[in-house]
């Protein structure tokens, strides 16, 4: 039995190529290949606990993922994501690896969904990047945006110039040229390619302005509780895409648009069947198009199996 | 953070009386004074995988555990059962332990329940203890029964005349006298404290020659599948006692008597009411009682808690 730090799992990322790991992953799952339960879910007084578990069939491990979130953290100094991987064997049950990533893998693979999505979705010709939030979901989106989208204009949205400064300071750093804005209308009038990424429990983004062609990627809401974007931006997209059809129904964006009634099961399309070319992605670019990304235990049990892998290297 | 090994627990666990506090623990969850959600649940090909989680409101920690059963694995010269537990911040999320317990609190707490049981359900006078099983459980079971009964007569069945000898062995070094019998029918018979341990699919124990007086605790089924009593043994029984009644309607014998129609909600009571006081235990020694106990995350925190106090003193 391994166990791996967070440190040991920061120098082994740059060397693994996790993009089309965690493709792999959504098209067994939309396959049909793989087991995965519904997400356990535990509330707590200061913060909230999600276990995401499961495994494909015919792979060597299967993954129990632990994240929470205690928003009150960083008020202590600490970051509010925290958590922990595990890998077992499907055959003996044995532990076979701890990934103790306090959050980070879950962060990243959450990132490389959104690029994933992007890589699919996005409108050919990205005119300006719109991030929602200047948290580290934020900071990772737009940083793996960057393999697959030539665009380096961005605006983004935060609660105040503190947040927003220190995002443009550090995101500038990658390359990006960083307008900010404290009024999340901007986001929709300004940008093709949006992404939302807080766990805001009230629309921030509203259907009247956005451009035609955009494509909105929500990160932020995993939770029945949670929520980004107005439903009538679901209601009004031309292709609406759920990481797990399954897990949109109970939660996040797509559920919110089906409990206000703008929305059925049969508008959504899962992101593994146009990543296998099984379904369509976008088909021009005045399509409004709407990835609702909830995390699903693939993205965990692929990352994690990829990270594991190169330690052992 | 800190990892705590198998040997690590193995030294630990001989300096802590186990008991109240698991009892503390049934008592929090039946006053309302848990946060416990439904057990996570991973069918394999090879073996399955629980995951109970939870926590006490203004404790410490929140508790996730992993247990698992790979019924082959023995075949392979491997314990059947793994997992480990983890222990968190209420407050900020942090990991604060690892317990690497592969499955051996799972498998303690366990018993200790068993133990509890007996405490409160066992007749004045047990004249003889029946054993179903003769794996782990079962040996746990009787050694843990030591502490709560005077009894050292055993009658112990099992699959084959190996295992059965292999147990007697075992357990005569404990203090016990053991007669083995292949007949599962010698159990309710000659016995009048019962514990059935097994992962068995169909009944073992029927309840036309029970003994008056009888108290049998079923700890082997914990899932929608597994049965070890037939279900009229549970509707002639004068008291039924649940370790969680909202676990029991989905899982373990009380689930299988309520699904032929021969048990219903009302007529159950729950171990944490008796312990408190705020429910009747056994009132006298003509009854027939019957413990389902499925296992409890409150037993898991409860076990794994004073562990880690334990491992800092």
């Amino acid at each position: 039995m391994k166990i791996i730090t967070k440190d040991q799992i920061n120098k082994i990322l740059p060397s693994i190529d996790i993009l089309p790991e965690i493709e792999q992953g959504f098209k067994a799952y939309s396959e049909g290949g793989a087991v995965i339960p519904p997400v356990g879910e535990l509330i707590l007084d200061k913060g909230e606990v999600h276990i995401k578990y499961g495994y494909i069939t015919g792979d060597k491990f299967y993954v129990i993922k632990v994240a929470s979130g205690f928003y009150g953290n960083p008020e202590l100094g600490l970051p509010s994501s925290n958590g922990l991987l595990l890998l077992f064997s499907q055959v003996t049950g044995e532990l076979a690896c701890v990934l103790l990533d306090e959050g980070h893998l879950t962060d990243i693979r959450t990132a490389v969904a959104g690029a994933i999505a992007a890589k699919y979705l996005a409108p050919e010709e990205v005119t300006r990047i719109g991030i929602v939030g200047t948290g580290i979901q934020a900071r990772l989106q737009l940083q793996y945006l960057k393999e697959v989208v030539a665009c380096r204009q961005v605006m983004v949205w935060g609660r105040g110039h503190k947040q927003l400064n220190s995002y443009k300071a550090e995101m500038e750093k990658l390359g990006f040229n960083i307008e900010t804005t404290l009024d999340p209308s901007y986001i929709t009038e300004k940008c093709n390619l949006i992404v939302s990424t807080t766990p805001s429990k009230v629309p921030l983004l509203q259907s009247g302005a956005l451009m035609k062609g955009t494509h909105i990627t929500a990160v932020g809401s995993d939770t029945k509780e949670k929520q980004e974007l107005a439903p009538s931006i679901l209601k009004n997209a031309d292709l609406v895409v759920a990481d797990s059809i399954k897990q949109c129904l109970e939660r996040g964006e797509i559920f919110k648009a089906m409990e206000a009634g703008l929305l059925k099961e049969e508008d959504l399309t899962e992101l593994g069947h146009i990543i296998s070319g099984s379904a369509e992605g976008r088909t021009s670019d005045r399509q409004l198009t709407v990835a609702d990304l909830t995390g699903v235990a693939v993205q965990d049990l692929k990352i994690a199996s990829a990270v594991y892998r190169s330690s052992t290297d």
